[in-house]
Parts: C-alpha cells; structure tokens; sequence
C-alpha cells in the first residue's frame, strides 16, 4: 500500500527536509513516527528537499508499506492516518492530508512541478510575529525593477548562473517558469514562482539578484547577461531561507499547460 | 522627558508582560535595556498586564527620564531611541514606534480603551505556523450563535461574571465594549472587541463562553443569565492565552465616542 501525504511544517524547528549527519530533520522526524507506528523502519520520499529554516505549507510525500505491514495495522484508511501521525508529530510538523496512491506514484518523480513563494517585510521594524518567517529589508526597493525582473525568468531558460551547487550541476539546468509574480499589501512584500522545477537554492539566488537589482546594487542589464550567461556575480547575495515557503507540489496534467509560455530569448 | 512607546511581542516568548519572582517578562526585557542605556533603573509603565502566552501588535508604555539622565545620553530623538532599544532587545520583542509624551501622559491611567482580537482556527489540522498563535477546535461550532453573543455583549455591562479574580474584583465591574464582531475567512475565525477596559481575563473568560455556546454545551440563555447575574459557570471554559492579541491601546476621544451606544438591557 502506498500514502501520499500532504504535510506543513515550520523550517526554523528542523534541520531541512533531508536527514543527515546532525540535527533533526523533517525526515527524522516522520521516520521515526512511522517505525513507532509500523514496528520496521518505513523510508518516505519527499517531492523535494528544502534547506534549514525554509518553511513548508504543501510538501508531498509519499512511503509505502508491505503487505505484511497493511495486515498488521489497525490503520486502514487515510483519515486514521492523519490521526495516527499527527498525534505523535511535534506541531512544528503536521500531515495535512493523507490519500492512497496508486503504483506508480512517486512523490519525486512525479511531481509536475512546484510553487515558492518568498516573503519580505520591507520597514523599519519587523514585527515579532514575523521573526524567522520572513526576510527584512529596508531603505530603497524598486518593486518596479522586481516586476520587471518577475517578467523576464518567466518561461524557459538555463538557470545555471542561478544555482548554488555549480560544482555538481544536474545534467541539464533548464527549467521553466509558469509563473513569476511580486504581490504588495502594505509592507509585506511576496514573490510567487511556478515552475517545473527548480535547481539547487535557485529561488533564494533569483530573489537575491532581484533585491539586489531593486536596491541598485545591480543593474537590470547585468541580472539579463548572468542569465543569458549561466555564470553567477562574483558576490551573489542569496535572499535568507527564513523567508522562503513551499507553498505546493504539483502533479498531473497543470505543469505540463503552463499558463504563460513566453517565446525563448 | 517622557517617552511613549508602542511595543509588540510575541507572547510565548515570555512569562506575561509584568515583572514577577519567576521568568522573564515583557518588563523585565525592557528594563533591563534600559538600564544598559541609561546607565540607571528605569521603571516602564504599560497599558495593562498581559497574561504569559498572550501576544501584543500594539501594546503601549512609558517611562520618564530626568534631565540629568538626558544630558547624559546621545539619544535626543525618538528615531534613535527605537533603533537603540531594538537593537538590544530579541527580535520577539520588538518597538515599533516612539514619540514624546506630554507630562500628563500615562501609559494605563490616560488609555481610554483597548481592542483585543481572539483568533481561532476551526479545522481539523492547525497549521505549524499556528502553533502557539490561535486556538484550535474542531467539531461543531454555531457561528450564529456566536455572532448573536458579540451583539449581546456590547455596550455597557457589568462583567463581573466573565472576571477571572473574583476574589479580588476592582471597585467597579462596569466595563463598556463599544463594537465586538466575529470575522470569518475559511477557518480562520477571529472575534475582535473594543472596549473602554476589560477585566482580569475578561475576553478570554467572554469567548471560552462564546465557544461553550457555539459547541452547544451551554444555552444563549444560560450566557445571557451569566452576563445578568454576574455569575459565573460551576465549569467556565477559559480560552487558551495562545489566541489572545492585544491588538491597540487607545487614548484620546475615540474611547469617548463609542461607534456603538447599545441601550442598556
């Protein structure tokens, strides 16, 4: 039997997504609450890994259990699932929803796509409710440069000179953008990006060259060539993970209509 | 010189906002940096106390300095004094504004209101980035019901009933809430009350009846005896602090001019 799980978490109580050496991750964490639950060691798969501190509001991810398993469990259906893992889960991660999927469903695999959104709080003070949940900026932003910016990934391109691993780079760094969108309520400031996928830190390293581009650090001309170029600024700011959000993993037919296509540069 | 400051704060971060044996609070914070500043104890003044756990977006303070202490210090301007207490303070405590205060302010005695906001969130999963932020119910909820309650509740009252000290009541139990009203977005509920000054936990004690109602554990009809005998339930629900918002102290006219004058009952 193989669950799909929808699950929320806060990024500042875990070590990112992917377990490792040191500190508790997101995947620790709900590794371990799935041996307390199944007896054996269940290995789950997320749609994607996100970095310490980046916060999540619709991770995907799916783990399946053998029969053996299924048989020896009280927990048939999706709804006692749920139950079941949030009652052991700290509350700075919950399953949100819990569905069966079929065979051939891979949380990774078949993902079609992904929505970040990055927030930033642009005032003097940033209000304690927002420690850790968004960036802070303050003094000069041209939201009118990021707009501009917003327009010119959207689409396909290579986004290599947006990427913080250029040691090891994917086989290709082609994605492509569906949408790229900068919406302003007062203060609060937030970039939504849709996509089909998204290179290592590349969200972080295209709102860094934005910012830098809208505090006049950077011109709109040198953002175009790093992105023509594929080869990153010599000081590259990357925009802080506390601001960064997972907003959504998408599967199905949506990622492959994209809403936008612009024509290639 | 007299400083006026409104301060916010996230309510978990400390054990309430008045100093006590045990914790830090919300005074002990800013005394503290005050006095690396000043050199001297300053004692602060707030607009009232708020419970550990309850949070503030507009909670209001003040403290004198002599002109000794003045001459002494770099910080003539109120800009300054912001960027300087922030800068000692943790980011959960934040000030968000100063100004001069005139030599009849007073933080509690010249306040001629509050509003406060409860948020609840009625679904059956609180999100991570709730925690510690709202109240969370699931189940039955009347909303009607609880709309008929904040048109009850309004207008002048004697509150004796909805007090959580009811060994030691203040002389008078008599308290005015000019508009109380339950707003609705998807499960996210907040119940927001404007008053010229609330009792010892006074909102939490209205809406942990409100709620009591709504789930149908009591009658509008024992709310509305409650709120005419001034006495409480053998079993009042109390809501959790973790909802609770001090959204404004008001000062000035407003507080005179309800924006609803209900007759009395």
């Amino acid at each position: 039997m193989k669950l799909r799980l929808v699950i929320a978490y806060d990024g500042t109580a875990f070590q990112g997504f992917q377990s490792q050496s040191h500190g508790l991750t997101v995947q620790d964490a709900l590794e371990g609450v799935l041996a307390r639950i199944v007896g054996e060691k269940v290995i789950i798969h997320g749609s994607g890994r996100t970095d310490a501190g980046v916060h999540a509001l619709g991770q995907v991810i799916h783990f399946e259990l053998t029969g053996e398993q299924v048989h020896q469990l009280s927990l048939r259906d999706s709804e006692r699932w749920r139950v079941a893992l949030n009652a052991w889960l700290p509350p700075t991660l919950r399953v949100m929803r819990v569905t069966r999927a079929g065979k051939g469903f891979h949380a990774r695999f078949s993902a079609s796509g992904k929505i970040y959104r990055y927030e930033i709080w642009h005032d003097k003070v940033l209000p304690p409710h927002l420690h850790k949940r968004a960036s802070h900026l303050y003094g000069k932003l041209d939201l009118e440069s990021i707009r501009h910016l917003c327009r010119m990934i959207e689409g396909p391109h290579d986004f290599r000179g947006f990427c913080a691993n250029s040691g090891s780079l994917p086989e290709s760094t082609i994605r492509t953008l569906y949408r790229v969108g900068l919406r302003k309520r007062g203060p609060a400031l937030s970039i939504t990006l849709e996509g089909d996928g998204f290179l290592y830190r590349m969200v972080r390293m295209l709102v860094g060259a934005m910012v830098q581009v809208a505090q006049e650090k950077k011109s709109i001309e040198e953002f175009q060539a790093r992105l023509a170029e594929g080869k990153p600024w010599p000081t590259p700011a990357m925009a802080p993970a506390e601001g960064l959000y997972l907003v959504k993993a998408l599967y199905g037919k949506r990622g492959n209509t994209p809403l936008v296509i612009p024509s290639l540069d």
